[in-house]
């Protein structure tokens, strides 16, 4: 059981875990080992006060290099879901899970949902190639992936499934199997009565048994019930705390400005608040 | 007319500042060019994001380094009052004014008031040497003062009145007046019917015609008339937004924690609310 799970890559999610780190608390920090992908594409960041005019590549750099620093190492894992159960939270990461007292979600903008996704989870729509793929042997599926380091999940699902739409929301994939069909398109709907019938694009649409979406996070909504979304964002106060006790949130996730400089001092912000409200429950 | 003013000297109000030059606002920031003082005194600063290990002095020198990179000098005055006339506000700096139609205060939190401050101020109470000075011609007086570089105007004030007993509440100071007294103690209570009467401190109380207050900045409630403050913080909302429109707020002034990854963050946020404020006047 951790007092903090921290879930996030980007530099809310860093300055959350250093702050953790340094105030010498029990916690947990979900993140990719390729770390800060936005940030890292930047071309050049010219506001992060105190680093002038640095590449997103350095500045990225610069941001690991602090939490190693510091000697701490994120968990490689994308947390598919998470459950409010009495005094703590259960973290699903595939087949394992995370027990944790709070949560600071620092999950950036990146997470679009598409329209009908969120009405089908657990109807034909899985987050997750380990958990759910053997309930596809043999059938014909979707894959939606936005990120070339889930290509062994994609592999694997081609390997249980009869066939396997793959659409590859990033550049240069290197999708081998054979009953693998590559669709460079997006999805602008899900459709289905009980369950999910039909991925619809522009130009037409796919019949397929289930869609698996694999995305670096979920989106807040589907992530975990009942959290307050306003326009696409996790709803926080000024103390960082979203609607439910002993979840904070931080960053691109809470709302405008998309900023590295917001994002950081927020994640700062989650973390103090997520230590006081520990504070309270001794 | 300035579109932005902008007052502080710490990480707020130096973000603040680098982010509407890149903007390319018609700002003007004021700021002490002994600027992040409170920084700079830091030993060690662990957890700003990206300068692991850096001494408070290192962290202040990177922040004004790259407000310098960028062109920017902040005008070394104190703002004592700013005024809202209808679509613009009024900054005064002594006997100096200035226009701008929005301002952001990053006034930090050494502007703790004294008891029955609030009350008394014209009435007895200044925040300005070269403004009042010359009332208090021949008069018995007491100066508070924060920081040294105000010791031009307690010099001034001491060649007008009859007597000064001068309040330092920093270390050092080099006031060679005849007429001045020094006295190393801290006022707990201002009284007074009509006007000021009494300072009151722990072990007793002056009597005087008039007290000068010279501080790094003054009190937001003091400073703006009208000013939502709740437990002596100005209150904003996400959008770093104060109840007075076109007035925007950031860093320790708004709440703890005290934080300069914090501060630094609200004063990209509040720059950016403040344009997009101007941009809803157009």
């Amino acid at each position: 059981m951790y007092d903090i799970a921290i879930i996030g890559s980007g530099p809310a999610g860093i300055s959350a875990a250093i702050n953790a780190k340094i105030l010498d608390q029990n916690f947990i920090w979900f993140a990719s080992l390729n770390v800060s992908k936005k940030v890292g594409q930047a071309a050049l960041v010219k506001n992060y006060l105190g680093l002038p005019d640095i590449s997103g590549e350095q500045l990225s750099k610069a941001f690991l290099d602090h939490a190693e620093s510091l000697g701490i190492k994120p968990v490689d894992k994308v947390v598919n879901g998470v459950y409010s159960g009495g005094n703590c939270f259960t973290l699903l990461c595939g087949t394992e899970d995370f027990t944790a007292k709070t949560v600071i979600l620092c999950l950036g903008v990146d997470t679009a949902e598409i329209e009908g996704e969120e009405g089908l989870v657990g109807r034909g729509i899985s987050y997750c190639a380990t958990c759910d793929g053997f309930m596809y042997r043999g059938k014909n599926i979707a894959i939606l992936c936005t990120d070339k380091r889930f290509e062994h999940e994609i592999e694997f699902l081609c390997s249980v499934a009869n066939k396997a739409y793959v659409l590859p929301l990033y550049k240069g994939h290197e999708i081998k199997s054979d009953n693998a069909e590559i669709l460079v398109k997006s999805p602008i709907r899900l459709e289905g009565e009980k369950r999910l019938e039909k991925i619809v694009f522009k130009d037409g649409y796919l019949e397929v048994d289930g869609l698996f979406i694999l995305r670096s996070s979920v989106s807040p909504s589907i992530l975990l019930h009942g959290l307050e979304i306003k326009e696409g964002h996790i709803v926080v106060d000024r103390a960082m705390r979203t609607n439910i006790n002993g979840v904070f949130a931080a960053g691109d996730c809470t709302g405008r400005p998309y900023q590295y400089m917001k994002a950081a001092g927020e994640g700062n912000v989650a973390l103090h608040s997520a230590v006081e409200y520990l504070a309270q429950l001794k």
